[in-house]
């Protein structure tokens, strides 16, 4: 299930899965490794650094090799609960060349099992809609198929 | 003294004054009331929510009475050292409608005296000579007298 509004983009699932569990697929590099790039794209490395200011980076590795790194930093941590992230910022706090999005990820207990949501605001429309254009709810849908899976086995 | 380089703007004085005494009049509102506006310029609402992600909103009131707001979030807050903000999110965490700049006031022991500095980042280089047109210097500095003045009564 997705849906879009204003500057953001949103992908909500029900998954089978604890939010603690959830929360450690998105945090702990293992884990974030085997399910945050759509296959057949491999992430190649990680950086979690879980505070705010805290530096995030993923380098995802397509199958022929190219890599795609991503760098932001941690805004907010609540464990279990909400990891927020943004591109603004390279490090604490330098400015990076052109602030696209702010990740708001939110895991919220329903019965045994966890609504996921993935927001990610923009600050135009415009960005929003090259996000859309990019390819962002079968990407983000595609993994978050890969982190269901993946959190049903912790 | 002053300093600017790449997207930054700079203020740096040694004020004859504690750390402790300026981050109060940095993020007290009664008294980041009697310094934060250029007399005669007043400041009529001050909210300083003291967390990351919390409001900072400042009304500022010209001598004809026009109010000029601003509104931004913490980023970071380490009590007597060191205030972290930007008006990139209007509250957290949602994007403003422009990304200018982040502040990052610093209060550093210096013997008896404390090294302020007021580092402005921006996004681009073009909102660094924007900010300086505008009056940085003049309007920073002003603003520096003043805070050392009630700092050192403090």
């Amino acid at each position: 299930m997705t849906d879009t509004n204003g500057r953001d983009l949103v992908l909500t699932r029900i998954i089978a899965a604890s939010p603690a569990a959830l929360y450690r697929a998105w945090t702990e590099p293992d884990l974030l490794k085997q399910w945050f790039a759509p296959k057949p794209f491999t992430v190649s490395e990680v950086e979690t650094d879980l505070r705010p200011g805290g530096a995030t980076r993923i380098v995802m590795r397509g199958p022929d090799g190219t890599e795609f790194p991503s760098a932001g930093i941690y805004l907010e941590l609540i464990e279990n609960a909400r990891i927020v992230f943004t591109d603004a910022y390279v490090r604490a706090w330098e400015p990076s060349a052109k602030p696209f999005f702010t990740g708001i990820i939110t895991f919220e207990p329903e019965g045994e099992a966890t609504r996921y949501t993935a927001r990610v605001r923009h600050w135009s429309e415009e960005d929003r809609a090259a996000h859309e254009a990019m390819g962002f709810h079968d990407g983000w849908g595609r993994c978050a198929d890969q982190l269901a899976a993946l959190a049903a086995t912790l």
